[in-house]
């Protein structure tokens, strides 16, 4: 049933990092619901929600199935990534920028694999790149929603859904002008990679609103 | 392939209302996320979530291909609307009242176009009537969630959700009696662009909850 | 038309409970909202996303047609319920404890219908557990959200989320040793009333997050 595959495009070594990228979100959820006194239960569903979901949401709109309803295996490793850190942090003091690189890494994968899925599903260019937005961005979205601040990723500061934004046109782009779907993903992560890095590094920032002036 | 239509049952120039009506949630929606201090990219996803929310949420429920995906020019129109008010705002001071009478406008043709949408699809009454509430105001609500603030249209004050409620059930009683389709829509913009601009005229206020007194 | 029946593996008489229990959702939202000072419309969209938000949100997930949607007696009970509690609290003083009983029933009930629905949707084990734990628990969290507040059932305390899983594993669990469909969903039920009503009793807790300590 290949409509059903989640990664229809990308080989088993991208799957993995999806995978990857998975247990980066839901680790990150697990610390920011750990900072406002969530319980086990509480901290396990707003690491669900991180990790999965800018996927799920892509799919509702796409009206794909949902893909950690046809594998299992997202939701186990989301699972089992929140319940390892939560036990974990008990123990041992994680420095928390340990996560940034993986979670930029998250970020470029995600936003990738579901600009990818949107151009296979035939949308148009436009509406392929906001889905991949959606997907590497909006587990963060939900997760500061549910843990009752503004979401991060909306205030001034280091670039994230710009620099998502800009891989997501650079992979259509690179695909329109002829250039192969595999190495046009890798260019594509690449940039957001970089812009990410960069953002955080030498604090980039976009222009923001007069009214704040 | 007309089940991807967006607007199946209203003509041309509703079709161009409606565009206006996304343009004009895009820019209420920029406004807002500006005296937050987002960024460029977070007012950008804060005018989308605005301008397009709505008609999603109906989408979704009503199992329909989403309206800006099936058709790119809404997409384009809140987003273009979103980018000119960002550096407009930055140059001329506008006055905000000048906003409250194309938002009523563009309140009552989202909502009519919502239930017209949901009675095409076969929906019972008091579910088209809702799905045109939530074409008409779920923008809004997305809006004031994601900027972190309780949603406006929820607080006592004037008429908003329940002038939409009032006119959507205008629209269905109407053709119930055997009224055309195109002129019971006309009445029913007219019962709730009424309602909303009575109800912000003369600070008309529905019963609040005694718990709070 | 079978396969729209809400809850196809469940007798007429756990039909009436489960719109005993949308009754009961909406009147716990009509309360919060109440105390928000909101007016009768937003009292009244609060109330219905408590009551169908969870329902709603298994269904999107599953690709099922939307259970309120299909059958309009659930709205119409959710704001018979939330009208009725609108203007009787003005009235008369309940106390507030009188719907915890209830609202345990209604977690029980919801989330063992939720867990057979996506069980007879052919889903693996742990998303139908976790469908079961939505449809229980989600209205709560939606109503929170449209309140601004961190979601209740997030925070450390009595016993929710963790009892919903809880019985909703034990369905799953039951019927796989081979036990009959309703005698494991009663076992269920049983299983969440009981986790939840010794957790508001014995005040007991899950561990929480070593960071805030």
């Amino acid at each position: 049933m290949p409509a059903l595959a989640v990664l229809p495009t990308v080989s088993d070594f991208i799957y993995g990092v999806g995978i990857a990228a998975v247990a980066v979100a839901a680790i990150t959820g697990v610390l920011e619901a750990g900072r406002k006194g969530m319980d086990l239960v509480g901290v396990a569903v707003v690491a669900l929600a991180t990790a999965l979901g800018g996927g799920t949401l892509r799919d509702l709109l796409l009206d794909r199935p949902v893909f950690w309803i046809a594998n299992q295996a997202y939701l186990l490793t989301a699972l089992a990534a929140a319940l390892a850190t939560f036990f974990l942090v008990r123990a041992v003091k994680l420095p928390p920028r340990i996560f940034l690189v993986p979670d930029a890494l998250g970020l470029a994968l995600f936003t990738v694999a579901g600009t990818q899925i949107a151009l296979d599903w035939n949308t148009s260019w436009l509406v392929a790149s906001l889905m991949g937005v959606i997907t590497g961005a909006f587990g963060g979205v939900l997760r500061d929603v549910f843990c009752n601040e503004i979401p991060l990723v909306f205030l001034p500061g280091e670039l994230y859904v710009s620099a998502a934004w800009a891989g997501a046109l650079a992979l259509v782009g690179l695909q329109a002008l002829g250039l192969e779907q595999v190495a046009a993903g890798w260019i594509a992560m690449a940039v957001i990679v970089a812009l990410r890095l960069a953002g955080m590094r030498y604090k980039m920032r976009l222009p923001t609103f007069s009214a704040r002036e």
